[in-house]
């Protein structure tokens, strides 16, 4: 899927909603548990309830890595089960690598390869050997950090450059256009800092932005689309938490379905708003 | 263990040698592939041949996430041979992780509950939050990566910053020593650099460095030790390629045990050289 007919599909959608799979089985309804993998059993009714919603779903991987070999298994019957019920949802590994060459075409294999997701989220630290590998595979997506959402971000991300003032994200930005375009690169942007997202955007105003930190981060959509849209949407926003544990009982995936529901509706506004509908 | 028990054991096995299983499936020796699980009999060989010559053993993890379920339990059978052959040898999981905190945690859990590794490598991009859950397990060990022997290394790392001067590199060892102390937390310094290892003492004299990227990689063990070695040692040095796949043929774990005492002779030379045996 290219970045055009990523837009065709939120049209169609009236949607730019990610869904987080951030499946914690701490967190996961009760009930579920007499089943025999009871991550799979509550994606798949999440998934199934709110996919009409929705563009993309971004497991997060540590929920799986965390539950070992069984959690590995819940995560390919996942992105199976996603692309039985639709094969056009955009399916993103949110990992975080990033290595040295010859390890990054490791991961890059381990996502892209030997599961199939469409994007993976890399880390920038370790340079354009790290990123690249990732970027060798026809039709499918870097989704590179450059500000995240988390207090942390201010540590390292909000360094100004000497010469330059330009701050670390802001290389990052330049740096990752050079390595990849429109059609195989996004950058996260935290919603959390929605005004930073006009900065942003002066750098590279076409590219996807994955926004993270709407709900419960406490980001505002109609912030992140005052700030961060573009006029080809150019907007992927990410809730998870608030969405996939809107309730414990057994309506849980029908409560997630309402806030989804709830999103892509202002989403459609949004995008009205900005004539692209 | 603590830094002070890691120094006793240096001093015991007159080495400071970390084996990088680096266990690439389409490099080990073809007359594996007769058995079940090649990855795991490769390295059961390896580990077996060489751990008088290491204090600690360092997974790849990229090289086993990239075989899926199959992979991860070769890791795992992998990190339960390193036990039962010498329980106190150091493993460290080379994973760069890091994330939000409530992810960063899952992975804690991955790396250091669900497996039983001694240390775990974790990128700093994303700050405080994302590398403190990692450090809350008593006993365990974050290798922050500071400065890294790729060439990406040049795209941030020596960002240098308005004010200050100081470099990123610089600022992650600054922000790492906050975070953690010379018990629980390592840095990452590439041996390619070998001279900035003078700068990374200045900042911090007394913490341990994983040094990658002897051999294969181009470092040299004189220059790391000249520069970077202090009163209790303070290196693990890595090497992989250069020790795993020193051979292809029926002979390969002899010719491992070979490459890998030859350094850890030099290694006890470097040691006797700096009076610290």
């Amino acid at each position: 899927m290219n970045s055009r007919e990523f837009f065709q599909k939120i049209k169609q959608k009236q949607s730019f909603l990610c869904i987080g799979l951030d499946s914690d089985p701490s967190k996961i309804p009760e009930h579920l548990f007499s089943s025999g993998d009871p991550v799979f059993n509550f994606n798949k009714q999440i998934i199934e309830a709110t996919h009409k919603y929705a563009v993309a779903y971004k497991p997060n991987i540590a929920f799986y890595e965390s539950q070992g070999v069984k959690g590995w298994t819940s995560l390919q019957k996942t992105l199976n089960y996603i692309r039985e019920i639709d094969p056009e949802l955009f399916v993103i590994a949110d990992a975080k690598r990033g290595d040295i060459g010859n390890t990054s075409r490791m991961y890059a294999k381990a996502f892209f390869e030997t599961m199939d997701f469409d994007a993976v989220t890399v880390a920038p630290y370790m340079g354009k050997d790290s990123v690249q590998p990732f970027l060798m595979y026809e039709g499918k997506w870097v989704i590179l950090l450059a500000l995240t959402s988390n207090a942390g971000a201010d540590d390292f991300q909000f360094l100004e450059e000497k010469n330059t003032s330009e701050r670390l994200f802001e290389r990052v930005l330049k740096k990752g256009r050079e390595w990849g375009d429109q059609d195989n690169l996004m950058f996260v942007a935290g919603a959390t800092r929605a005004e930073m997202l006009a900065d942003i955007r002066k750098i590279i105003p076409d590219h996807f932005l994955l926004v993270p930190g709407v709900g419960a981060q406490g980001g505002s959509l109609e912030e992140v689309a005052k700030f961060g849209m573009n006029n080809q949407c150019g907007l992927l926003v990410n809730s998870s938490r608030g969405i996939i544990f809107a309730d414990k009982g057994k309506e849980f995936a029908q409560k997630a379905a309402f806030k989804a529901q709830e999103i892509q509706v202002e989403m459609a506004e949004l995008l009205k708003g900005k004539g692209l509908l």
